[in-house]
């Protein structure tokens, strides 16, 4: 195997074509754009109107078994995948999240793929890109200060400052702020209560900024975000606290999809992304749009594994924007799959046939929920230099056996060269195996029916649980009117099932959910089944610690 | 009096040409600009290497008399001069302040100018602009949070929690974030202390980033930043905590200058944008230093009136950039110097000659004033309807008898017409006037020596009284070295005293210091006269109520 330089030694030699240049390739016009610098562009919503009679290209989802620390690679993937349908004459955009700072300065450093299947300027998509994140921080943490505000000048909306579900939010990993008391050191300075804040894709706004369809729908999504409630147990919106128009302002150009591109200068659109626990995990529907009106075939993902990104991507995503998805790939290590079958960590380079075997339960249960969706699957194998011919041969026949495409894919070490195959076999799929799309549930079914639908159909529970705090807030959210709403499960992406030990493909579990949220502008429930972190913290050595600047701005330690 | 629509409607009305066209005007290359849409663009500090050896044009400062409930039109008349400059052939630059999203949405609507003397595009400048002040306050952040994360993985620095003098920022008014408990919740969620969060432009970054000369010298500044003493009183730095790097990474963009241009198409630097108190109130200078080597003429602003601002303008930002100031513009109505005089807010539009030669004292000081620092000044007296004959010779007489040029400025109702007279006696004085531009003190002199110099000599007071709290940090100061600095005074802008009460030019009284702060990175003593409030409030009804925006992206209730 080729020996790979450093991520962003790699980013920082591309061959950027101006970002016009790009535009141009897909069509997009000149006054269509707004450049941000030479490599980084808005792309206005007006090209939806020019070519609305344009079919739509074919939608592709990237998804992923449940992720291990042996990594599966689903955004590299993504990237190649990109690049070898371009390789193979065919005209295909990505689209993809906008990473967080947070993670960027803390565990991970940044996220825009590896290898050589990046998008770039990875420098500017690491860091404050187009300001998007930012607008989103501001547009939250005003609702916030207006809500504290009313409060202060003499709470005319009768809120109960112990029922304010609205946080505060920083694009940040700062676990000192997850829990504080505000509106402290006397009457001038607001009314002391607890409060805490969140990472900022963490945001309702987040999520709705990824929902909307128009700066219309944008604007009445915000106004109906539930902020608190009153002493009699009204919720509060932002409607309530004439704050609507003002987020919407803050928000006028983060609903613009952003333009960049590949290491082999295919047009990628990196916009929104929620998280994938509270919030639904996908890029926004208006660049998913933007990009089928543009391309003939659009790679797109959701995050972490399949049961909770493409259930997400299918019932929420596709529900709200009318989406056809055609196809969908499945990404997946031999590594990773042993480690489902429960090798350690520090012994996945031995060949190991059982282990493997035991694993490939965990894809199989995905290979089979996609296509309970009636989504053709194609699995991808992110090649590893310690895969063996013996273990490619098993995890090859197993994944056909149960009834998917499987190619090995090579795009981290090669590019889009290295995804050729998997373009083949995706468009070869997508041609000869017609996608009968459709959501797993009717929307209008009570709550509990829905919740137990994903539970057994996709996680393979016996049932669910729920608790009397969660009964309670059912039968609330029914009087309120507001169960008929698709639901966004939180729960762990280690496993199928509700507890991150249980590996490979779990049975005879029960999922317990205890507590219902109510996201009334991305108009979903969200249903909690542990401990979900909306605020990450930072390791004992930070990745910020390593990062540097030259005089010249060169920057190193950003990977 | 012709009737002169809102601004948001002029703004919405204007001409702008592309933000190329400016660029060519004032000889910036293709190369050298990064363009936010079409009509934003940040400049490659490289234009400074290239034109090196070209001399620079002569730099004015527009400057106030303290401000009033009456308005004075301080940025009006810096836009409208440079129109007006350009009117009469000269080749001229305005460079102005960023504008912060927190009175945007709390009292005051945008900062932009006024009338027909704005830059646009106003929405965007008022709002989220080019991400600058967004990139200070995530750099803030992540130190605070490497801070907190710091005392929670161990506090190996030994950190005295109760002496950390690093707070949170946010770009928003907000009362109830001033006085917080953080790190709350249990040991898995940080070190339990005191803390609070001040506004963006408060930040020290922000200061930083107006002050510094270099990409290098920003990274140096920002490391000394003091974030908190040990228990043993040993100042921790940005540098002790490993976050420099990172910090400077954060803000590569935000330190070039932001090109957009006048309702007349004349080229702005608009371009940070520190408080006028417990910072320098101007600026940044690579702004200035960009616009003195492609003007002939380049036009500035500084917070507040000529005590605070012009003082620190020529003590600070002069001293550390190397800039010679060829002349000062002080921005007076008839209505604000009657309002000195003594006369309330609702009778201002009743000629009262005796009040207005009361009320002149307060101009008459800042005349003498910036002649002191060898600087030839120009008055400008702001047109306002009201104003009589009798008022206005009244004023222009008295104004000569100081020794100060003396013009009627009309930019707010005529535009760059309204600013031909006072342009031309701009370039006419500096023609005739050479500037012996020199700071007022020694910054060896001690601490106390050079307060003293600019009560006495600047406000007029007859000496500084320091609590002992100042006597003693005046000593650690001392003994850390870090004596020889600047001072930045903050003091209430609406008296030359440290009583907002004592309106037009006070005599008889003494200036009490309550504390000196350290601004170690920024490179300045912070000296405090009262309560100087770093985290504003929403009034009771928030401009930000009144703000909406059509589905087609009309913006309205932003003025």
């Amino acid at each position: 195997m080729v020996k790979v330089p450093s991520d962003i030694e790699i980013a920082q030699n591309a061959k950027m074509q101006p970002i016009t240049e790009v535009a141009k390739k897909c069509d997009i016009l000149e006054d269509e754009l707004e450049l941000y610098g030479k490599y980084k562009a808005k792309v206005s919503l007006d090209v939806l109107k020019r070519l609305e009679n344009k079919p739509d290209g074919k939608l592709i989802l990237v998804t992923a078994i449940n992720p291990t620390p042996a990594g599966e690679g689903k955004t590299t993937t993504n990237i190649g995948l990109s690049m070898g349908l371009n390789r193979i004459g065919k005209k295909a955009i990505t689209t993809l999240r906008e990473p967080s700072l947070g993670p960027c300065f803390g565990v991970k450093g940044g996220a825009a793929g590896g290898g050589y299947a990046q998008v770039v300027p990875m420098e500017d998509i690491n860091l404050h890109f187009t300001g998007d994140i930012h607008a989103i921080t501001t547009a939250h943490n005003l609702l916030a200060a207006l809500l504290d505000n009313h409060l202060h000048q003499g709470n005319k909306l009768n809120i109960d400052p112990r029922r304010i579900v609205w946080k505060r939010v920083l694009d940040m990993n700062d676990r000192a702020l997850r829990n504080i008391v505000v509106g402290l050191g006397g009457r001038a300075n607001g009314v002391p209560r607890e409060d805490g804040f969140d990472i900022t894709v963490a945001s309702e706004i987040m999520a709705i900024l990824c929902l909307a369809t128009s700066l219309e729908d944008l604007k009445e999504r915000i106004g109906n975000m539930i902020v608190a409630y009153t002493y009699d147990n009204k919720p509060v919106t932002a409607n309530d606290l004439d704050a609507t128009g003002a987020l919407t302002i803050l928000l006028k150009d983060a609903i613009k999809p952003n333009l960049v591109q590949t290491l082999e200068n295919t047009p990628a659109f990196i916009h929104g992304g929620p998280f994938a626990n509270i919030a639904h995990g996908c890029n926004s529907i208006m660049a998913t749009k933007l990009a089928l009106k543009l391309a003939d075939y659009v790679v797109t993902e959701a995050g972490f594994g399949a049961d909770l990104g493409a259930e997400k991507f299918f019932n929420i995503k596709c529900r709200f924007a009318g989406l056809k998805p055609d196809c969908a790939v499945i990404v997946a290590t031999v590594r990773a799959l042993k480690n489902h079958g429960g090798v350690p960590k520090d012994r996945l380079n031995e060949e190991n046939l059982e282990a493997l075997e035991k694993g490939f339960g965990n894809l199989e249960k995905h290979i089979e929920n996609v296509q309970k969706f009636g989504v053709p699957v194609v699995v991808a194998i992110n090649e590893f230099p310690s895969d063996t011919e013996k273990e490619l041969n098993l995890l090859f026949d197993k994944c056909k056996e149960a009834g998917a495409e499987v190619v090995l894919s090579k795009v981290w070490a090669k590019g889009g060269e290295g995804g050729i195959e998997l373009a083949k076999k995706v468009v070869e799929t997508i041609e000869n195996k017609p996608s009968n799309f459709k959501p797993l549930y009717d929307v209008n079914l009570p709550i509990k029916e829905k919740i137990e639908i994903i539970a057994k159909e996709v996680y393979g529970a016996d049932g669910v649980d729920f608790t009397k705090k969660c009964e309670k807030q059912i039968k609330q959210i029914e009087e309120l009117g507001l169960d008929k709403m698709p639901i966004c499960m939180a729960k762990t992406q280690y496993s199928l099932s509700d507890d991150p030990t249980l590996k490979g493909r779990p049975t005879g579990f029960r999922v317990t959910v205890r507590e219902i949220k109510v996201s009334a502008g991305a108009k979903f429930l969200v249903a909690l089944t542990g401990d979900i972190m909306t605020m990450p913290g930072l390791p004992k050595v930070p990745a910020a610690n390593n990062m540097d600047i030259s005089k010249d701005g060169e920057i190193t330690g950003l990977f």
